[in-house]
């Protein structure tokens, strides 16, 4: 709730406001070692607002590829004195490996199919933003829960936040023992999007059908897609959310992506705030900030 | 005219100056969905001189081989706030397709066989330095008419400032109905050139010579190479242009190339400035300047 | 020694102190021609650490593909007012052409099997800094002596300032003549490392082992490997570095690189600090500092 907090006062800064450097002099190294477009830009423009130097190491064109281990490329990137890693990384818990490294505070931007921390953020301050408050919301997330970071963050946040949590997937993309997790297993969108105030789809990835875990783009839109029609089952104005990129027409159907309901844009413009909100607060220790020493 | 006039500004300024950072805190996005090193340097460096947050957004790496809409990208880096995106793609009016979507100002960094706006600035103000006055200066513009924004580029701008205008190219490279620019079409550049105040050379593309458009790239030298030889057919001391990257030996000779009538540097030194020009110029709104709102 | 004196400067700088911007309004081009992270990432941290304007210029992208030749792409870099050029490329001499086309400084990131310079800078100020002094010390050098521009940047480095150089490679990778550089050759890794100060490792090329200059991995390391067991030859405590990225379990064991004798991390560390000190140096003449005009 604090890092909300400190993201909305982002929010509201306009291109004429006096720029806000108080990162000037820190280096940000943005390590991505899987692609990803819209994360990258969101933390470099993030890091560049707030002052940082900003520099960007892709995995492509890295030592990586020369068979350096991991933990040679975090412990050179501490060495270079970076004050705050931004990591991408397509294992599961190969963040938490790096941080273990190195000195600095270490920021996960999605690792494998663990976790995506800062997605789950913007997207609880989308809600608050757009419901008044995530508590007591109910909220559907449907699509491939089994492999997706974004779903498993969201989760977790959405019920620390009390939110009520339904999930639903076809049953090859359930994980068993999901109720753990302190929510509702569907298998059928229909029941699962009932009364719902809001509705967050997932991203279908093409690597999930060719591996036959999903018929057909036909059938699944059919079955698991976001058409006007489904989202009408929801209680009306319900907020509907995606984390990009979309597949129009496969998991959700662009009349309602481009509806009044949706708070797709503006998860993006949250993305930039809640970014700039953890680079500041987690560089507050290097910068000697009273009481965070 | 204006925006020749405020690129002149930025031609004296030498690396003692004051750095002048009135795009300081502005984000500048490029989004180059077709690769471009000497453009996408340009704006680069452009942008940070005048001290903007400069981000650039590869389409290599990006969603849009994930299968996202251009539409989808641009309000993506709409929403992540962005003060001027430049774009560049390969087809022809996807600049405009952004442009109407976004909020902020957009700048044509070249589409398809569309324009390459900023490419005829630099060779306009080049053109001015060098010959005192656009206005009714024969130039020739030899090479694939057809397929280059480059050229159509030019003929706007060079037709606007009152310059007598020839294009010279082998009849397959033509386009129907070029006379309705208001220029003079060419097949025969020895008749082309006669008399000329400035050669400007386009690149041929090898893509061309495997499309059967051109026989050989001896054969295109011979007819349509800007040889020593052949340069003197234009007026004493006439100027020679190229947008660059130069086929040495295909469409010009080194001796040319590098020879005192030669701008072609001094064109690469235009692009920075004229580029400045354009990111103040189109910011000076959303900075609020007096006379912008 | 004047530019290791100007590196230790930067390195007792941390985090809260006031940047340094005194590149503010230069401009450095990193041109690339030859991917390599660690390097690029070290000199962007080193520009950007003192305000310059540092923008990236990445080969696999650029116009050198579409078939510019190299003097092109360095008359297009001067001509956009870089202050300072990094280059990077896989032919030897490619940087001393660039150089003599430009009118700013031009510093060698690595140009084939030339020269490396700033790496050796950097060696030499890491055994200044754990050894007090590189007079005197007896260094040995081992690995692909032949192909390496480390080893070739390292040993005129070391025998200008008076160090006693041993080099250790298979017959194979050891060059011709060698003696002539004022240094000892050795085949037998355990004779070289006797009594050694500093024992330097060299990455073991993957290309090298497939075109049979190595036998194989498993008898690479056990003849030329740095294993603790052949480190207890050279003196107690002698220093252990190695340019990186490392083939551990081939040139160098994971016991000895992380253990106490090793300073290879350290070396990323002293790689910005002298960086940053040759960024400042080469552009004191262009900021019109006394005495360097």
């Amino acid at each position: 709730m604090f890092l909300l907090d400190e993201a909305e006062h982002w929010l509201d800064r306009g291109a004429t406001d006096t720029p806000d450097t108080r990162l000037a002099g820190l280096t940000q190294i943005n390590a991505f070692f899987e692609n990803s477009t819209r994360t990258l830009l969101s933390f470099e423009i993030a890091g560049k607002r707030l002052g940082a130097d900003v520099v960007n190491m892709h995995a492509a064109q890295s030592s990586v590829k020369k068979g350096e281990t991991l933990i040679d490329t975090a412990m050179t990137l501490n060495a270079m004195r970076a004050d705050v890693i931004v990591i991408r990384h397509m294992a599961s818990g190969a963040v938490r490996l790096i941080a273990d490294k190195v000195d600095c505070p270490v920021l996960n931007a999605g690792d494998g199919r663990h976790e995506h921390p800062t997605q789950a953020l913007l997207d609880m301050l989308t809600i608050r933003r757009r419901r008044g408050s995530v508590a007591g919301q109910k909220v559907v997330i449907c699509g491939d829960i089994l492999h997706s970071r974004v779903a498993r963050s969201d989760i977790l946040a959405l019920t620390a936040l009390a939110a009520e949590v339904r999930v639903c997937a076809p049953s090859t993309l359930m994980p068993k023992g999901i109720e753990r997790m302190f929510v509702t297993p569907f298998t059928d969108f229909d029941e699962a999007i009932e009364d719902a105030d809001v509705v967050m789809m997932l991203r279908v990835q093409n690597e999930r059908m060719a591996g036959g875990y999903i018929p057909s783009t036909r059938e699944y839109r059919m079955r698991y897609g976001l058409t006007a029609e489904r989202l009408k089952r929801a209680k009306p104005g319900a907020l509907v959310m995606h984390p990009g990129p979309m597949n129009r027409g496969v998991e959700i159907d662009s009349e309602v992506a481009d509806g009044p309901q949706s708070a797709i844009t503006e998860q993006v413009a949250m993305g930039v705030a809640v970014r700039m909100a953890c680079l500041d607060v987690l560089t507050r220790r290097a910068r000697k900030l009273e009481g965070w020493a």
